[in-house]
């Protein structure tokens, strides 16, 4: 395990995006797979896809390619994704609510054992899901009864801080923050930011530079 | 606009980052930020904030800080946020009808023009936005009839490349792409991937290293 702990962070980034085309593969393609046709698939150079691989070990065989299903459950393994996770969601708005449905979240092993909203016309609401609404007030407790390991922030901005820090207080180690407010911890917590509108502006910039451009 | 060209990616991101804050100091706070305030809202140092904001000109007065809002102003110049872009969304599933109705995007600036579905079940229904959903062998044509800029696709991983060409077709310059495929483009077209679970996947994979090290 310790070759493991050594693997760079652009590497373990890519490995989620080989093990997409794996997974329609297995159900529905060849057991082989080369490195050349994986990395057309993933938008990626296949020397770059071979040296990513070569990490954890050798899995190809010359001229042959590498085992489907061997490569996607040692991918799995590396990536923690072959266990279950279990989240929580606060903020019932249009996003909490879409996520808290995700079929492919589920498909993924990624459990949403609690939905949290402050506003008191939604709390006590039974979701499709089977869950019930929450008050956000109840969510270190709930926490650590259900021993959440991930909650999902999808308030408005100025609830997010309020609320990592009650994530915080019932165990959570890592949270995922789609507000657009950068939220700081005080223990040791992962934070990952998935604010859409960040990726927007991006995406805008680059369009309006083309547009000068041509 | 020469210099503006030359921009490194990282400091466009952190730009939008940046303006973040500002938009809620602008409606609440003091009319002028230091860096050093600035850099802790963000969760960067401030060397970093002051060597982002140099790109485009001198800002900041030197012990008194920065204007709030001419600062906002030239970044969402620079950003191309303060202009109107319009959007379309195919998918219809929950996290499509989620972006559809969200009010964060309009206020943005992101004006959802159209909505495609696939399933015959869903076309012709009209949502709370006022805008009906329509058959995705429509694209192609209708984005070209409202000029739409950018796509998002949150359609079943399977349908999603030949929604891209469709929507290619119709002329759109920019493509969101929330399914796990990659995506391949034959013209000049931006892509950008906003696939959630590798996001997760990154996250789990740190979690576990953490609870490995105890």
């Amino acid at each position: 395990m310790s070759k493991e702990a050594k693997i760079p962070n652009p590497t373990i980034k890519r490995l989620a995006v080989y093990s997409r085309p794996l997974e329609i593969l297995l159900e529905t393609g060849p057991p082989v797979i080369s490195s050349q046709k994986l990395a057309g698939l993933c938008g990626v150079n296949p020397a770059q896809v071979r040296k990513d691989l070569a990490y954890f070990g050798e899995f190809g065989i010359r001229g042959v390619g590498y085992d489907i299903r061997d490569l996607l459950h040692a991918i799995k393994g590396i990536l923690a994704t072959d266990r279950k996770w279990s989240l929580c969601i606060v903020g019932m708005g249009h996003l909490g609510s879409s996520l808290v449905q995700s079929e492919n979240f589920k498909k993924r092993g990624y459990i949403v054992k609690a939905a949290f909203d402050s506003d008191a016309r939604k709390t006590g609401k039974k979701l499709s899901c089977g869950l019930t609404i929450q008050a956000a007030s109840s969510i270190s407790e709930a926490v650590q009864a259900l021993d959440i390991e991930i909650g999902l922030i999808t308030t408005p901005p100025h609830e997010a801080q309020r609320v990592a820090h009650l994530l915080q207080e019932g165990g959570v180690g890592a949270i995922l923050n789609f507000t657009t407010i950068q939220i700081r911890t005080r223990k040791k917590c992962i934070i990952e930011n998935a604010d859409l509108s960040v990726k927007f502006e991006n995406l805008v910039y680059h369009l309006e530079q083309l547009d000068k451009k041509g």
